[in-house]
């Protein structure tokens, strides 16, 4: 291995102290946060930000930068300074107000600040990111530029992640460090702060395990540079970025480099101390700590005019540098790749293909399926046009519907399972890790070109609901295929059931609930969530056959809008009438509101039904939309099978909510939804009764 | 080493076959279920429950059992037939209507069905609950009978589980395992059955890592059984006995059995494949099947007398043999430990210390503390009269609060940081795994004997949701502790800011979301949650200070009631009068409605305040004592600073909602509970507005 010659200069080296002294004083001025990983992984930024990663600070976006993730995102002052230093657009009021609201965030926050890639803090969250950047990049190749080489494509980059103790412990790093190891990610790069240390101090009272030993067992390169080695610690620059050449240079692996730290080296007293890693260090140790790194001891904020000019200017030159090859290759690849070129334009503005709506399959009014296997469908007419989309499932694509017929896997040369197969395939197996799945389709959606799909039964949305959170959050295009979505899963029981599943899931703001009552509001709901990328959805399906009740047309006018009259209230002579009472459903409950109708409607209650597939979407129209659906007026009744939380709000003091406020049990579905009250019949007895009431 | 002998007969042999097709019968008579995983290890079921498991089948909750837990809870019939076989008081019946209301259910499920020691099904989980219990184990023997050597108590037992892939893969299982190794637990053996398949086929589409290398790497002991070795398939008992020994005689290391097998074997055209994973085999497939076990390839649900006899009279032989051992030494113990005889019969029944009130902490109205800390001196209180209350804290005991003061931490001698910690500790430390802190306290809770508890922020209820649920769908009485439970966090921002997790708690059938308003509504928490160990409990604390308002008396009234009248409407003269606003709020929020009362009392706005730290136990009470809290009379309106979501049932059409619909930012929590209209003057203005509409 020929290793890059590394030439720090002094200039580096103070750089490194200055932002030392920064991240220390900008903890300081806000009276909390988190000073001691930025102070001891300030050398291993600079290094990155200044000698390593591909990246252009005055184009932030810049198709061909590496990515850097710092999943150990309370040390978000390590990122901030580089950002600082390297030019990117961040005031030096940033720090003064760290932590305030005209400041820097507390911890990284993606449409924020310049520069971060995605929003971390829940740790382990921005490891599993990294997977799905590193992914995403791959799927990208293969998407615009198939026959260039491994590694020679303009869409091919590495990413680089920062993780801590807390990254290591966390199930889904775990998760996602596994599935890495087996789709051979060499173009990601983690390097571990193994500094001894975390909140409840010493790791070794819960973190006794070896995890390098764990990495190679994933399938990783595992390099090791120990700063502590040979006693005196050494910031040892060189045998760091040794190891990322080595990185870099393997392609069949991840790599984790696992450097050994001392927390906050080099201030006095809090060095290698839990202390200083989640408050302010403190006046004097400050002044102790700007001692020791040849700083003035008294002055805060200091930027030193010689410091920040080279590194801006180092940064600008090897930005220069990237992006003249990068540039030039580019526009002859756009040049040479007209078609893909084309395709690129049109995912960078996020719009949809214009032939979206014709290839959606449509359904005859009275088919039965369920649909979940509508979504299949959906997915597998969309492949054609929707080249941005692609995804998979938790080891569950058979009861998910979630791969495009024909569509390959996603899976190295040597484990693909046909010729199709490969690095860039477009069939995701996420394995049984829905937590990392999530926080992969988060990484893929913020690599920003595609929109990524991760199937798994809706009960376990639990599993991955911080990944939900941090889609909703950042407001990505992730989205959440939710199959077997109520006690309609019948004889798996009460954990395989969800009950709570739908309120939890609405009461995240930003995410849309998608619930088609039938074939053709899934196939709707889909091309609705394709035309908006500018937040999460979660598309949940039956695993029971549902007859078709929307014709396709008024499918997808109603989805657009989130609720909508699926039937209207009649008179005896079929002449559509002011309701007497209007019913509200959801997914496989319209079926059961429309049975409820028929009764009613026969008895000469005037009855209208409205399907209502997204809350979210209906909450967004204007008010006079929202009351021609759902009048004041007459009685209102809301069906789901799940929770009432959240319903009164739409029935209103008088109105009906049928709902299911207990756990399920293992038996047949349809013997559920009848022993819960979930039929037309038992609805329409409610009705009865609240009429007579009132 | 030297092995027990293991001597199988002929009707060993035959048991296990008649296993094999009873589970394939009842698959198909269900028509539904996971028959592979059931037709496989059923040799290992057997062998567990015939020759290696302590346990009476007779007695169920015999203290001195061992623990078996199927982690791969979908091969529920696995362990049915094994509890069939022994006698546990199964009828056949079970099978016959298997997955139907009348018989076994899916999944096995704790509560259910006699010898189930906990539910399972979402994957991982139960491979976490078995770390749970063989804590438990450790520290009972400490509690109980701390001077017996390891292993000579009569509260050791070993702990038994069965993964599959999907446990393997799921990261609750490495958060786990990471912390078995850590605390070596010696009582802990997983038989790991590898199969090589999950349901979307061949697992390394997915899941290349070497998992011996892993659990080596978490520091257990890995022993491989090869059923597959030397070409022909041989269900080699001897080899797994032997390897169960030596598990058996670790008692530094928990141990993984890395147990190679064929799925469905020996199904002729199924074995090996994933369609015999999740679906009924089919007429045929189950009569090749029959055919190869030697037995009549038409009858279905085969139960010859002579291995029902057999199973059940050597189950009953050995449970005598072990229970004459034991029932003898535990009569000695009674007599000879009266006071820990005294402790153990106290907690078998439920019911806390009666003490327990009277340990607990006061504090004066208008002092100021968050009742984190609050929560902590509680803690710190009811150590010496509830020894059966012991936790930790994700990595975050200083900021959660957990420790009892000067209780000892709940290590391995060699890791121990004070002479008083050791395995029989109280204080536990979690490592940051929120997950498996989860699944390791509802393990804790189902031993039965203790109270577990665990701390982590409340935005992180979600890494642990799957855990709560099965926590309330068995009924355990979990406590969990979430501090940091507003925008009140502040300057760390939206990713640690919960905004929708009361709602999204509170949707969970069964649990008890507690959020007291002050430290002496705090201390009243904790004496009511462990009054009510029948279900869990998440205790909701505040980061920042708050102003006492309830005197210790109304507070533990107000507390056991869930909601109550803290301050009542006065009139000018300050005669109690209707009110005409009731403000209704929980934790936070209730000093909030305090000030906005005193706006409105000042100017002659009769205004009730109602503090309501449990909604859950608020619900329970009569209707009587609801509305005298909470009269249909007068404004209502609620004050709370997370999601509107469930809160519209309470306050009525015309009530009013002060929520916050939307995420937080990085900025002190005062300043963020004024731009979001968390103040008195805002929630008092809210209030004019609405009365003057009215």
């Amino acid at each position: 291995m020929t290793t890059e010659p590394l030439e720090l200069t002094d200039l580096d080296l103070k750089a490194i102290s200055v932002a030392k002294a920064l991240a220390a004083d900008a903890v300081e001025a806000a009276g909390s946060g988190h000073p001691g990983t930025a102070i001891s992984l300030a050398p291993v930024a600079h290094l990155l930000y200044q000698h390593e990663l591909r990246h252009d600070p005055a184009d932030p976006s810049w198709l061909g930068r590496d990515r850097f993730v710092l999943s150990a995102g309370h040390a978000s002052l390590l990122q901030y300074c580089q950002l600082f230093l390297t030019g990117y657009d961040i005031p030096v009021d940033g720090f003064i107000h760290f932590r305030s609201s005209t400041g820097l965030p507390g911890h990284p926050e993606y449409g924020h600040t310049p520069g971060i890639e995605t929003t971390t803090g829940p740790l382990g969250a921005g490891f599993a990111n990294a997977v799905g950047l590193a992914m995403a990049a791959r799927r990208e190749h293969g998407l615009f530029e198939p026959d260039a080489a491994d590694g020679a494509s303009l869409f091919d980059h590495f990413v680089y992640t920062v993780m801590g103790d807390g990254c290591m412990q966390e199930g889904i790093a775990s998760e996602a460090a596994s599935l890495a190891g087996t789709l051979q990610l060499g173009n990601l790069i983690a390097i571990y702060d193994d500094n001894d240390i975390s909140i409840e101090g010493d790791t070794d009272i819960s973190f006794t395990e070896n995890p390098s030993a764990r990495f190679e067992a994933y399938g990783w390169q595992v390099l090791d540079v120990d700063w502590k080695a040979g006693g005196a610690y050494h910031e040892d620059l060189q045998a760091l970025h040794e190891a990322l050449v080595t990185a870099r240079a393997e392609t069949k692996r991840p790599t984790m480099i696992r450097l050994h730290t001392i927390i906050a080296w080099p201030s006095p007293t809090k060095q290698g101390s839990e202390d200083s890693h989640g408050a302010k260090l403190g006046t004097d140790e400050v002044a102790g700590l700007k001692a020791a790194l040849g700083l003035d001891p008294q002055a805060s904020f200091q930027l030193p005019d010689d410091v920040v000019s080279f590194t801006r200017a180092h940064a600008a030159e090897r930005a220069a540098a990237a992006r003249a090859d990068w540039d030039a290759r580019f526009t002859a690849w756009q040049q040479g790749s007209p078609q893909q070129a084309a395709l690129l334009e049109r995912l960078r503005s996020g719009e949809p293909d214009e032939g979206l709506d014709a290839a959606l399959p449509v359904w005859e009014v009275g088919d039965a399926l369920a649909t979940r296997a509508a979504s299949g469908k959906t997915l597998t007419a969309l492949a054609p046009v929707a080249p941005e989309l692609w995804g998979g499932s938790a080891d569950l694509a058979g009861s998910n519907n979630t791969t495009m017929a024909g569509e390959p896997s996603f899976l190295p040369a040597d484990l693909a399972r046909s010729e199709a197969d490969g690095p860039y395939g477009r069939t995701l197996h996420f394995g049984i890790r829905e937590h990392a799945m999530g926080g992969i389709l988060n990484g893929i959606a913020l690599d920003g070109l595609t929109r990524p799909y991760g199937g798994t039964f809706m009960v376990f949305s639990d599993y991955m609901r911080p990944a939900v959170r941090l889609a909703a959050l950042m407001g990505l295009g992730s989205i959440f295929v939710w199959t077997h979505d109520s006690i309609g899963v019948g004889e798996d029981g009460p954990t395989h059931q969800p009950i709570e599943h739908l309120a939890a899931l609405r009461a995240i703001p930003g995410l849309a609930v998608v619930r088609p009552a039938d074939a053709n509001e899934t196939a709707a709901a889909w091309a609705e969530i394709m035309r908006r990328p500018e937040g999460p959805a979660g598309i949940v399906l039956s695993r029971q056959k549902l007859t078709v009740h929307a014709d396709p047309e008024a499918a997808r006018a109603g989805v657009h809008r989130g609720a909508y009259v699926l039937a209207e209230a009649t008179d005896a002579a079929g002449a559509e009438v002011t309701p007497a009472v209007t019913i509200i459903a959801t997914g496989s409950e319209v079926g059961v509101a429309m049975d409820a109708r028929e009764a009613l409607q026969t008895e000469g209650t005037p009855t209208r039904v409205v399907s209502a597939p997204c809350l979210e979407w209906f909450a967004q129209q204007d008010e006079a939309y929202r009351a021609s659906v759902l009048p004041e007026a007459g009685l209102r009744v809301s069906v789901e099978a799940g929770v009432a939380m959240g319903w009164r709000e739409l029935v209103g003091d008088d109105g009906v909510i049928v709902a299911l406020d207990h756990f399920g049990a293992s038996a047949p579905g349809t013997q559920l939804f009848e022993e819960y009250g979930f039929t037309g019949e038992a609805v329409a007895a409610r009705v009865r009764d609240a009429l007579a009431r009132a």
